[in-house]
């Protein structure tokens, strides 16, 4: 299980568990900006109680370049009316309709070493948060792109070449959105308190006293994304309050 | 370019340089045992000119156990005529004919490294020193599985899904023999003592006061491989000299 500490892959998780699986959750600290993500990401995994835990690390802004692996501006949205509908992206994406914060490769990266994972515990299911609803518009999260990972992933590994093991990606959000994504999980009693989903965490003031040093900017595509299912699912988001 | 400093991927790269292209490299500090397979990929990229080269870090043990990231053994073949055939591998396979060597999903991960790194350089031939006639017979080294990877590399990338960039893996070994390979590299004037291909690197014997601090094991697939290929070839390994 691909998790990085956000609404989507969080809500996976809670999904693959309600369904019965013994669930190992994977995430990477890549020196992505928003590095406070692992957090969320940890105590997603001790709340819904994994079999393990682990974080890989290297640095991706050696080989890819992106406004979340660098000091590159991540763009923000202006939003007069958080919650209203503000499906047109303005100047936050580039001429195809994929943002700035795309980062070369990165789903590519992330289910390579879950696939070796998978193989070493003899784990089928792969599970990924990867959604073409309400999303940021990246490649790497179309069905399309998955569906070819897969079957890439079962002409790679020993496991899948013996025939002991047919690799699947399983991205159960990939047509869901966004509002339905919050209401599945707040059935489940995942608390979204713990997650995290801003792509530029702001510090919050040093007289602040009280719990996270970061708050969420608001007006990212992420952050943006979050209010708009939060309001549309009608549940009060907990990080806000 | 995937460089790992064996026999093979500098080869690639001394036929990539002879064919004309700036040549980007990229290894990979995975915590494998033979990490001095990295000082030869640094000579043989400063030696052929490599506009970049880039070594990437991560622990590859941490999700996949395999006898190249671990105390496992490395088996050695019982070689009583160096040179002489043995195809057969003994002890050293599993029962696919897939030796305990082999990595999980290793060049998947090294792929999807180079491509977020093609995709930032806007580079569109990634190069393999991947090889299916005189190899290990790793799933990942077939030309099936590098077919898929560049359908699925292709969907994968905003560079390939706007159409700036439709993304090639080359593996100019995939069908040669290593005796081949070998005329063709030194054809080419490559230094092969620059190269490193042993799995189970010896420490010199101390009182050694010459170069290096390791020898190789001789015994290992991949000096068996390396062996047999420079008696086929016809050309002294200067590694051994």
């Amino acid at each position: 299980m691909l998790l990085s500490g956000g609404l989507d892959s969080s809500t996976v998780l809670s999904m693959a568990i309600a369904g019965g699986f013994k669930a190992y959750a994977l995430s990477f600290d890549y020196n992505q900006r928003h590095r406070i993500e692992l957090e969320s990401a940890r105590k997603v995994a001790a709340s819904l109680g994994v079999e393990e835990h682990l974080i890989v690390k290297f640095d991706l802004s050696e080989v890819a370049v992106s406004a979340l692996t660098s000091d590159m501006e991540v763009p923000r949205r202006k939003v007069e009316h958080p919650g209203a509908g503000d499906e047109t992206a303005g100047s936050t994406v580039l001429q195809s309709g994929i943002p700035v914060t795309y980062v070369p490769a990165r789903n590519t990266i992330f289910l390579s070493f879950a696939l070796a994972w998978a193989e070493v515990l003899e784990a089928e299911e792969i599970f990924i948060g990867a959604n073409a609803i309400d999303y940021s518009g990246y490649p790497d999260c179309r069905p399309e792109y998955l569906e070819a990972y897969e079957k890439m992933a079962n002409l790679a590994t020993k496991a899948s070449v013996e025939g002991a093991i047919h690799f699947r990606i399983n991205a159960p959000l990939i047509s869901m959105k966004k509002a339905d994504i919050i209401r599945k999980g707040t059935e489940l009693g995942l608390d979204y308190s713990l997650t995290w989903s801003c792509y530029d965490p702001q510090k919050k003031d040093e007289k602040d006293k009280g719990g996270a040093v970061c708050r969420p900017c608001g007006g990212c595509d992420s952050c943006v994304l979050r209010r708009k299912g939060f309001a549309e699912a009608g549940v009060p988001d907990p990080l806000m309050q």
